[in-house]
């Protein structure tokens, strides 16, 4: 009789994990700010300047001194002299000043004429022949960008270890920032072992099949922003194993094998992967994915998991996807979800983290959430007839039926009206 | 005095826009399967073999006859003869048949064997001199994949308009599915209109900024999947920004135009572009983006942004994200989300949907939503200090301090522990 001598919960796994891989993804390059999107950012980027770097008017209106108007309304308006016209793009040093009883015409974006302290917009005032009537009293500042409001010069922008996003790329922009450090990609290799599989486009012999999982997390590691290396199929030969995950190990950050880690006849990977490092853990309070496990290697992760895509779905979800961000020094990207209503009940075995497959649709305006009835470990349609993923923590038995759960969507939800 | 004749609120201007933009994504291109991640698969595909090929065993174990082992217990084992082992990836063909009374060896993912209807895992088996003891009855068919139960032959694995994630990668793969039809990126033009914007590394004169709200929509699309166009910076000229505008509708499926579309003393944009096509709607009930409009020009879209960052960013995600997915006949991907309380009140003007730029952070191990203070429509810092967006729909007049809201978020929550 086998079985796994002990099995870790996955936060204990993970601050095991955490503590072992020493290894980061130091190296930096500089790229075009546009080719920033998605990558990690390597420096502390601070304000070389003010943004907005004058005051200028947030409205199309009138820039004045706001103690002129204090009084005015409808019934009372105050006249104004109209001293000139300041576009958008016009120099702050050449453009009229503006002095008690005074008004410049004024355009979005353009600066303020100096001695002026707020900008009355163009629907609150009547053009009359000689200048301007102002119908509504406004604040000091009112309708005014103040110089630096956005970025005041030396504050930092974005930090080391931030996941650059399109409003990175604006505020960058507005500080004509042209070009940004940011963390190599890292490189994780993925390797699959079993006799029964062949490569994509292979030719199916009986008793043969295509190999799923390795495509699949290829796919996550790109996702992820990673550079995945094909390390290819191994049959069930422990010194191949071995060879193939060194070669892993000196060409990329971390490796990942699948299949032959569970405790059978034959321990392979565990065994070649003990010959490379520590073993941190093998079986982990998970389902599905009880035989996943992780060694480290040099301070490089390995990641031992199921050879079933959709446990491997899982153990990249609850350990890898963590333990990249640690090797990048930045957090973890959070994932879409959605909260809704379930439909029937779902229950936990004792202290395991369960990964349920549901189908979340929408019903009479209710988001519905429906854990699939196949669900095995192998049953890949699970994720694609399923859009979601419902994970109970290890301290609940369960959700009764009719509970609100949160969700993790893998797909957009089921609509009525569009599919 | 001047102003927006008629607000139109967001549901009803994507409805209208919806039915006068005809033009669609058509073109399909062949690529690798790894290459359609994140692509709208253009076809149907249906499986043309069951998955998995041939029933198989699901754990390391012995294959038997159920029938032989329903009374078996540790105190009354069932002892059965070994007639073979069998590997993963053997022919089911020349695999050994097992008999009543008989057992075979078999490792995960190897055939079952004929005759065999269930794996008895090792664990519970006792190997003994000439065979082995069964301890526990197993129920037919208990821990073996079915031939067909992933995917049975004919059945449908992946829809056209569907955007490729990695399980489906992983699916097709498992039907040796190696080159997927998907169909082309849209391109995107993007246009900004204003005197005092310089394109990004320029010299910065007094007078002028740096445009970031190109950059930053250029970013939006390409997140979306979208090849964007850069149309370049126009001054405040009608017949410039016109012809620009045309040369997008040419070159690329649609036209964003940012900056001169608010009711001021020059609306440039809404004039040039009344000269290609029909202005669907000009001023809308949101928040930041009021002077939000859209035009079509031959079935395409014209989108006219505000010029201020942060409401142009607005302006994408309520218009410009659900046109996208409507010329491309798919659903518009969900976002990350998170429920948590908010720290102070909020208010939302009568029949707007606002934008409110907030902080997320886990406080105590309660995730705390905070309202930012400084948000014009020009801080866009709003974005990057702020990690979360909280939509406040049109007919709720805001949210009460203490209230739990759901914030869609642009960032990683802050969290104690990390930054």
């Amino acid at each position: 009789m086998r079985g796994f001598k002990r099995l870790i919960g996955v936060s204990e796994a993970l601050e095991k994990l955490r503590k072992a891989v020493a290894h980061r993804i130091r190296k930096v390059e500089e790229v075009e700010l546009m080719d920033s999107l998605g990558r990690v950012c390597a420096e502390d980027v601070k304000a070389r300047m003010d943004v907005p770097p004058y005051d200028r008017s947030a409205v199309d209106g009138y820039a004045i001194i706001a103690e002129d108007v204090f009084g005015a309304s409808p019934m009372n308006p105050v006249k104004l002299k109209l001293v000139g016209r300041i576009l958008a793009g016009s120099n702050p040093l050449t453009i009229p000043r503006v002095e008690r009883g005074e008004a410049a015409e004024i355009m979005t974006g353009a600066p303020m004429p100096s001695n002026a302290n707020a900008v009355v917009m163009a629907e609150d005032v009547k053009v009359v022949e000689d200048g301007i009537e102002v119908l509504k009293p406004v604040h000091p500042y009112r309708n005014v960008s103040r110089r630096g409001e956005d970025f005041a010069r030396g504050e930092t922008v974005i930090r080391r270890g931030v996941r650059v996003k399109p409003w990175h790329i604006g505020a960058l922009a507005s500080l004509n920032v042209k070009r940004l450090k940011v963390f190599r990609r890292p490189k994780i290799s993925v390797l699959s072992t079993g006799d029964e599989l062949i490569e994509l486009g292979g030719e199916l012999k009986p008793g043969k099949i295509v190999n799923s999982t390795k495509p699949m997390l290829m796919a996550l590691l790109l996702a992820e922003g990673c550079i995945p290396l094909d390390l290819g199929i191994v049959g069930d030969d422990v010194d191949e194993i071995h060879s193939r995950i060194l070669t892993g190990l000196r060409k990329s950050d971390g490796v990942i094998v699948t299949g032959g880690s569970s405790i059978g006849v034959r321990d392979l990977v565990p065994e070649a992967v003990k010959r490379l490092g520590e073993i941190i853990f093998h079986g982990l309070r998970i389902r599905p994915g009880k035989p996943t496990g992780a060694a480290v290697s040099d301070g490089k992760p390995i990641f031992m998991l199921s050879g079933f895509p959709v446990a491997a779905a899982v153990g990249f979800e609850a350990l890898v996807r963590p333990i990249l961000a640690h090797m990048q020094g930045c957090v973890i990207e959070p994932r879409p979800k959605v909260e809704g209503i379930l439909t029937r009940r779902v229950v936990n075995p004792p202290n395991t983290r369960s990964y349920v497959r549901v189908r979340v649709f929408e019903s009479d305006g209710r988001i519905m959430v429906e854990p699939l009835r196949l669900t095995g470990s192998g049953i890949l349609s699970s994720l694609t007839r399923g859009n979601g993923l419902l994970i109970i923590p290890e301290e609940l038995e369960g959700y009764d039926e009719g509970s609100s759960v949160e969700v993790e969507l893998l797909q957009p939800i089921e609509r009525g009206d569009e599919r």
